[in-house]
C-alpha cells in the first residue's frame, strides 16, 4: 500500500514534468516551478528526485520501456515481415500520438541528457533499425518488397512514424485511423506487392 | 565595399551561433560565450544583434528564405504534379542535409522563438501543406497516385524529407543520391504508376 501510494506521487511529479517541459523546454522547468504547480514541499519532491535531470532521465526511460518492450514482442512474434513492419509501425505511430508530449521531449531534450544516456539511447535505436532493416532485407529476398537501400528506407519510414506528434492534431482523425495509414504508406514505400495466395 | 564587410561579419556571428544552438541548445548558448568564440567585444556584437533572441529569429528567417524560396520556384512551374512532388521533396531533403545544423535548431528551438514569430511560421508551413496537399489531389484525379487521405499522405512525407538531419551521415551515401532515394519514397508512398506514354 505504502509503495503504491509512492509510486502514485511518483508518476503525479513526472506528469507535472512532462508537461512542464514539453511546453517551456528543459531549461525554463526548474524544480522551485515544479514545487509550486504541485502544490508540494521542495524536501517532499527532493525525495523522489535529487534534481531535473533526473526527472528528465525518467521521462526518457519511461519513453523507451513503452516502445522497446511493444516492438521487441512484434520482432519475437512468429509472422510475415510485411506484417511485422505494418505492426511496428503502425505501434510506433500510436505510440506518438498517445504520449505526444513524450515524444516531443524524447525527439527535442537529448541534449541535456549525459553522455552514457545518450550512448545508451542511440544503442537502443541503433538495435531497432538494425533489426527493422532484416525485415526489409527479408522481404526485398521474398521479392515482396523493391527497395534499392533497406536502411535509407528504414530511416525514413521510422522519421514518418516519430515525428507524427509534431503535426498530429486530434481534430484530424482518430489516433488509430492515422496510425494505420501511415503503416500502410510504409508498406508503399517499399512498393509491397502481396504473396500470391 | 563598407557594407559588404558587415555583411560578412554578420554571418561569422551568424555561424558560431548556429555551431553553439545547435550543439548546447538555445539556453546554454550566451552572448557572453559568442563574444568569447569569435573573439570580439561585447559592443562589438551587441551593435549587431540586440539579445540572442534577436539572433535565433535571424536563423530561423534563414531557413525559411533558403527553403520557401526554392519550393515556391517549384510550385510555380509548368510541371506535371509527379515531377514537382520528386523535385520539392528532393529539394527539401537536400536542404535539411546540407545545412543540417540549422535544421535541427528549426526543428527543436520553436519554443524559444516570439508567439507572432511561432504563427508567422505555422503558416508558412501551412501554406506549404496547402500547395503540396493540392499536388497530391490532382494527381489523384489523374488517376496517377492511389492514396486515402492527401492531408495525412503530405505530413507523412515531409516528416520524412525535414527530419532526415536527425540521422543523415556524411558516410551513409552523398546528400545527393540520399534526397533522391527519398523523393522515390515518396512517389512510392503515394503509390505512383507512370502515365501511358
Amino acid at each position: 500500500m505504502k509503495q503504491k501510494i509512492r509510486d502514485f506521487k511518483k508518476n503525479q511529479i513526472i506528469d507535472e514534468a512532462i508537461d512542464l517541459i514539453s511546453n517551456h523546454g528543459f531549461h525554463l522547468t526548474t524544480m522551485d516551478k515544479l514545487c509550486e504547480n504541485l502544490q508540494v514541499s521542495k524536501p517532499f519532491l527532493y525525495s523522489y528526485f535529487d534534481n531535473k535531470h533526473a526527472l528528465l532521465i525518467e521521462i526518457y526511460d519511461r519513453m523507451v520501456a513503452i516502445s522497446s518492450k511493444g516492438i521487441e514482442e512484434i520482432l519475437k512474434d512468429r509472422d510475415l515481415p510485411e506484417n511485422k513492419i505494418r505492426r511496428i509501425v503502425g505501434y510506433l505511430a500510436t505510440i506518438n500520438i498517445e504520449v505526444q508530449a513524450i515524444s516531443a521531449i524524447y525527439m527535442q531534450e537529448e541534449k541535456n541528457l549525459p553522455e552514457d544516456k545518450r550512448q545508451q539511447l542511440r544503442q537502443i535505436e541503433r538495435h531497432l533499425d538494425d533489426e527493422f532493416t532484416k525485415l526489409i532485407e527479408a522481404g526485398v529476398h521474398e521479392g515482396i518488397f523493391e527497395v534499392e537501400n533497406p536502411r535509407i528506407a528504414t530511416l525514413s519510414i521510422f522519421s514518418m512514424a516519430r515525428w507524427v506528434h509534431r503535426w498530429y492534431r486530434p481534430d484530424h482523425l482518430p489516433a488509430e485511423i492515422v496510425a494505420s495509414q501511415i503503416a500502410t504508406y510504409a508498406l508503399n514505400l517499399l512498393r509491397y506487392r502481396q504473396r500470391p495466395s
